[in-house]
């Protein structure tokens, strides 16, 4: 079981965190609007609580469901409340045309992250290259990248009580290449592949 | 069935050859070295052919199977012999640690191929995101990245004779992250997914 704090009230915030309470995990919600982020706790059960944005997040583990452009804001403005803890950046930073990065150089959100947060904080790059509502029905694999292999268990640990595998693809640096996977997830689904209800897998032989 | 020539004398030249043989296509072998082009065709067997290195290839569909970095100099030599030819690039520019591509900007081998191929030359890239032996053995789905619809279904067409799924990613820009996920696999191999027996491939809900 794990202690899981979620920044954002929106539909990623929605569908981890009932994932996360159906997986025996104990959850905590901290938004922007207390009220929302009240709402959703009630919503999700099983004992979620709700934070107060910008303080000390009862979570090891933080999930940072925000659209992409807020995510680093959102942790900078949280600053020293984040010591210590393992921060999961989810984001698809996509360009306009939805065949590229919103930034140009060989970066992502979650190395971003990593240079705002505390230096004791651990970033892992996870979920971004799943569609919600596949997150909600199916069991999508969860690839990880990080670069602290204690921060990459916990989170593995947290995926496994999602029912879903996780697969560690390397350091944080490989978060690049996790958003250029959200890119081929939407490059696939805007050329006629799977109707939106599919995701990147990995597939081991026999097949 | 299609009229293929592979540039090149390697493994994945062997690999997809075999492969292309068994799906009921032409094939040509052009090689450097044009006695190991003729040990490959005989050993393909099928009918295929050995032409020279340079001059225009016999196939509608041109594979080059070549180490990354001598791709662009292949194309650039053959020049006006793959006028109007589909070009079909799989390689890894893989940088010196596996995390990253060899070239630092937002491009690719196949973006380069077709800065330095004939006008009327289409490149399609493929094949990247597969090990040589799951090509081999298994049946992974093939990633396919290119500007030209004709040229991307030509080579969708020759993918499924393989008994394969292609996969349609977008335009030619998409190549770049192909070539991405081709880092992923190899972080995925490095980092304890799936003894190199397994393939980046798209599973669709129920799942």
């Amino acid at each position: 079981m794990s202690h899981i704090s979620i920044i954002g009230t929106g539909n990623m915030a929605r569908t981890i965190g009932t994932r996360a309470v159906a997986g025996g995990n104990t959850v905590e919600i901290m938004g922007r609007d207390r009220a929302k982020a009240a709402d959703l706790a009630e919503a999700l059960g099983g004992g979620t609580t709700t934070g107060d944005w910008g303080t000390a997040p009862a979570g090891d583990i933080v999930v940072v469901a925000l659209l992409y452009d807020g995510v680093v804001p959102a942790v900078t403005q949280y600053g020293d409340a984040l010591a210590g803890k393992v921060v999961v950046d989810i984001s698809n930073p996509f360009n306009a045309t939805f065949d590229g990065l919103a930034h140009r150089e060989e970066t992502s959100i979650a190395q971003e992250i990593a240079k705002a947060a505390p230096a004791d904080a651990q970033v892992v790059k996870a979920f971004n290259t799943v569609f919600r509502h596949v997150l909600e029905k199916g069991r999508p694999d969860i690839f990880l990248a990080g670069d602290d292999p204690r921060a990459k268990a916990s989170v593995g640990a947290f995926v496994e009580s999602l029912g879903l595998r996780p697969l560690d693809v390397g350091g944080l640096k490989m978060a690049h290449w996790l958003e250029g996977a959200g890119v081929i997830t939407v490059g696939l689904a805007n050329h006629g592949v799977g109707n939106l209800d599919f995701a990147l897998s990995v597939r081991e032989l026999p097949f």
